[in-house]
């Protein structure tokens, strides 16, 4: 019995920007109250931990514990704690679900902000203390997004912790804590598509991927898939894009290109389209290739820090909308666990988007393979 | 009767950018097949008129007989021309809508596209030509936005003209044809504001006023003037407005004065915004106010040519949504005759725009006091 004691086990530790991740062994410290003790069984490596490694997010706290789209097991609860108990299956989910605070009232958001005042400060609710200590050195280790997946166990506040099937294959699900999530509901929440709507979703990674899944699921009649690496071209086929194009290959904006590819009507333009890259030059394009009157773009990825998002004010006078999202707009308490029962009915895709299996202990492998562009998702396991 | 026949007025022709108008005499065609021809009973000014005098206007062309919120008498139509008939009482309407295109068949948008083409180039469409004839010189004059009011009779497409209530006093609905009519339906159609909510309105002009008195109508419980000229304050606080800013008087962005305003729930900021002024630095702060998570800011004012908007995409992705109108999100024909019989009704205020009378030939005037900032709308009569 672990219970109730502190536990020494492997974890990653970023101890300061653009330098590898020491694997090393820390000590998690029992769940205080109102917190969980998860053992971690497979997490996946996303962009958003990669862009906290290279040091472009303003918020980022070193050393801490990266990772943020796991799956695990409830080894033991904190006082106080009902949603979940020892044993139980569950996704640590970095945007919280309380349902008491504003946020979580209105059925017009996700944005949680019960525990998020403490989790950018990468501490916990209970003390304004962390849970981890690195063995050797005795240094406390900052937790990271309220998950710090990329430790065999780790301590999250209730409020962000999804209990799933037990059914669920833990080392596939481990991607509904992030991206495919993401993808998904900005289609099915954050844009609310309809059948037989035309749409464009530019960067064809796992976020545009899963938009193009949602999308085929949603019955749009036409999914242009945009991407400069035209390696990603028969994937996003396969997944259900309808037209691929590649930027490069023209010597005009994209946006111009898109709305003339979609020219039925005597305007042309899509009815909604994405950003799946972090680039506010496609954001642009991607706001600017919506139908006038009515297309809606969305914004999925993640600029670098200061980066602005420009267009003539004349887009939006003309009828074009501007959104986002985060999370895909999921309650993620509520909703993770019946996207893992949506998978399970074979729904979408969510293990097709695992392109690499490692085990944790190999993490520095897996961001290798997310910078040379080739992975997918890196799912890591944390036996053995 | 002047059916079938060139009728000899007066009119104001803009020979040039930055040239006060030139009241004189023109020659204006019957109407050709589709067209009708309308006896302009009283016509206000509004800041579009001043943008493409003032050579603000990109598409701008010269010489032209500028206006566009105008109500009339129908004199004669043109052939097939069935939805009015000589002696209706009509409001032109910029915005056209014929009911067939794919716009007008969408529920989405009021943007109708089937005279743009020519409305654009300042002709019309039966042959490409103009009705419009300076008597003096014989010069062809270019038409306005489809609507040339600023003319004692003018010529308009079919799918131009709302046929209104005979009861309707001309000299004051002809302010729904562009003005108070876009900031009403800006709060009902474009942003549909739901009782209770809190609203920030930048610019108190006509159409910050209009919407400040939609806000009312719809039941928003809190609504923030913002203007930089303080003598707007009274009549807006008159008007609904429950907290009136100078953003001259803060040392800080005045969206953070309102997020902090609003900050009752450890959030801060509005439901909706809405900008009425057409500067781009504005529309950034009123977005920036809105509330995370399902702040909503509209943009109607108009920018100068080449401006553009920016702002952080996080503001997009933590859930705030920047949208735009135009002519209110109303399709033309078909609610215009609704929002007059509102008037009627005593649903809003039309009437209390009206700061100052003239005559059409005192056009010059009207500029003048719209330029000194001192005029909500001048309307001027054509008679006498
Ligand atoms: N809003 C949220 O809640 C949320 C959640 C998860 C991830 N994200 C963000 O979503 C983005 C995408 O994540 P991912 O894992 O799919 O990334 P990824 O790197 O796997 O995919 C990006 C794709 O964009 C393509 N690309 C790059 N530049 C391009 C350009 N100029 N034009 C066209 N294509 C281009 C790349 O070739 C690649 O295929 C990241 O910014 C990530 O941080 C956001
Ligand atoms: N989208 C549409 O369909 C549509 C239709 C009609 C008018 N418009 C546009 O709406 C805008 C407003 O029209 P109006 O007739 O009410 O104009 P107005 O000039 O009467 O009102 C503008 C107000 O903004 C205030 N102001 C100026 N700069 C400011 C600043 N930096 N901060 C705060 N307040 C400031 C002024 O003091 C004034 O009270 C114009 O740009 C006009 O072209 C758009
Ligand atoms: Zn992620
Ligand atoms: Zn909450
Ligand atoms: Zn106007
Ligand atoms: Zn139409």
């Amino acid at each position: 019995m672990t219970e109730g004691k502190p536990i020494e086990c492997v974890a990653a530790i970023a101890w300061e920007a653009e330098k590898p991740l020491d694997v090393t062994t820390v000590i998690v410290d029992p769940p205080q109250a109102g917190e969980v003790r998860i053992k971690i069984v497979a997490t996946a490596l996303c962009h958003t931990d990669a862009y906290t490694l290279d040091g472009h997010d303003p918020e980022g706290l070193f050393p801490c514990i990266l990772g943020h789209e796991a799956a695990g097991i409830v080894e033991s609860v904190g006082e106080g704690v009902t949603s979940v108990k020892p044993g139980d299956h569950v996704i640590p989910c970095y945007q919280a679900f309380c349902s008491k605070c504003p946020m979580c009232k209105s059925n017009k958001t996700n944005l949680c902000g019960a525990v998020r005042k403490w989790t950018g400060k990468g501490v916990m609710k209970a003390d304004d203390g962390v849970r981890f200590t690195h063995k050797e050195s005795g240094k406390k280790i900052f937790h990271f997004m309220g998950t710090s997946t990329f430790s065999e166990y780790t301590v999250v506040h209730e409020e962000s912790v999804a209990k799933i099937d037990e059914k669920a294959p833990l080392e596939v699900v481990c991607l509904l804590g992030c991206g495919v999530t993401t993808g998904i509901g900005a289609v099915l929440n954050t844009a609310k598509v309809e059948k037989g709507s035309t749409a464009a979703v530019f960067g064809l990674g796992t976020i545009g991927l899963a938009v193009v899944d949602a999308l085929r699921e949603a019955g749009a009649r036409r999914i242009i898939g945009v991407d400069t690496d035209e390696g990603k071209f028969d994937r996003a086929r396969e997944w259900g894009a309808t037209d691929l194009i590649n930027p490069k290959k023209y010597d005009r904006p994209i946006q111009d290109v898109i709305v003339e590819m979609t020219d039925d009507d005597g305007v042309g333009g899509v009815d909604y389209s994405f950003e799946c890259i972090g680039n506010v030059q496609v954001m642009r394009a991607a706001l600017e290739c919506c139908h006038k009157g009515w297309g809606q773009s969305v914004v999925i990825g993640v600029a670098a820090a200061g980066k602005e998002i420009s267009t003539r004010p004349f887009q939006l006078v003309t009828g074009r909308v501007w959104r986002g999202t985060a999370f895909g707009g999921y309650k993620s308490r509520v909703d993770v666990p019946k996207l893992v029962d949506g998978y399970m009915e074979g729904k979408f895709r969510v293990a097709e988007y695992i392109t690499h299996k490692l085990k944790l202990t190999e993490i520095n492998q897996a961001f290798d393979l997310l910078h040379a562009g080739k992975a997918l998702r890196v799912v890591m396991s944390t036996d053995g």
